[in-house]
């Protein structure tokens, strides 16, 4: 709570972790989301959801009950379900994040996977995960600060349809720089600021760092 | 409380599916698996985690302090990260369940892609995730109902090293004897008993399928 309060001039928004969502109950949830929506910030529940349709409702209904104004989903539960969930949340302004490209080092193995489509098409799953999420109008995407290239691809490909929500900044090693230059439109920082020396110099460098660009 | 107390001599684990499990905190939580475990049931939960190392080794810590058994991964996040997960929570002998396909009817649209790897080798990504869930020890693998043709062949390539957790029967349509025929050691059900006009009944009767075969 403190955190949002001294930090929130220099974010847009909040992104809360699945441990952080994990242990709480609807109380806490709906106190926080007050809190930050107070700070005029924004809230995003990253729970990477990828259930079947029934599920997928019940859980946003319960995250838009509690307050969030957005969840990240995971496109592998395939575009008819993400079509769905995509139909429903707009219907309450409310709003959904795939995740195409993740950022942890083995995020390769399976964001990079080649997959051949029936018609012969050869493309990159994370291609695949673009294509629904623009096509199915989801309101942003994630990709990886540590693979800025596809930032950069995805960006080209998305001509603005979706925005780029890049995570992995810091502690993970991306470059906030590159990944804005390759087309983020909003970096994602967690471990970077919370454990600075002085969290609040660490925001602020980074939002000029966003404003440069 | 009530369905675990009445239910439980039929049962043998209970599945908290994500909608259930995301408006409790831990205390609720708690609560449950230790009513659950007092009935002699194993408890999994239903997350379908897929998040960086980081996240995915607190969210893990929090649903073992919570009481859970098992909880259940999605393989997308890469073997790298699978690995660490499996490692980690076989330590203090908790069991970790991975998706190899969904039971929902768009669940060949993600879980039905064909996967070009680069030794040229062309499979469906839900054998790579097979693959990656035996050869790491996962516990078991979760496989729809919906497809039995892909139990079967899940059955003959785990050769025993991961059991089969079969859902989607009943509400998803998918046929219980048809999955045990085929394979699935344990069959997830849930609603099909839940909204039945007596669940104990109901219950009864899927065992007694399920001593048959």
């Amino acid at each position: 709570m403190k955190n949002i309060k001294t930090l929130s001039k220099f974010l847009c928004a909040i992104k809360f972790n699945f441990h952080l969502i994990l242990p709480l109950g609807m109380k806490s949830l709906t106190k926080i989301n007050r809190v930050a929506h107070d700070a005029g910030l924004q809230t995003i529940a990253d729970i990477k959801l990828n259930d079947i349709g029934n599920t997928n409702q019940i859980a946003t209904e319960r995250l838009w009950e509690s307050g969030f104004d957005a969840v990240i989903v995971n496109p592998i539960m395939g575009p008819e379900n993400l079509q769905n969930l995509i139909e429903s949340a707009h219907k309450d302004d409310h709003g959904i994040i795939t995740l195409v490209h993740m950022s942890h080092p083995g995020a390769k193995s399976g964001y990079g996977l080649t997959v051949l489509q029936p018609n012969k098409k050869i493309l990159k799953i994370n291609e695949l995960f673009l294509e629904w999420s623009y096509s199915m109008k989801a309101d942003g995407i994630v990709v990886g600060a540590t693979v800025p290239q596809i930032i950069k691809s995805c960006h080209k490909k998305a001509k603005g349809r979706c925005e780029i929500y890049s995570r992995g900044v810091g502690t993970q090693r991306g470059d906030p720089r590159c990944a804005i230059k390759s087309g983020a439109d909003y970096l994602i920082i967690g471990r970077k600021i919370l454990n600075a020396k002085d969290p609040i110099l660490e925001a602020k460098k980074l939002q000029e760092l966003d404003l440069e660009s």
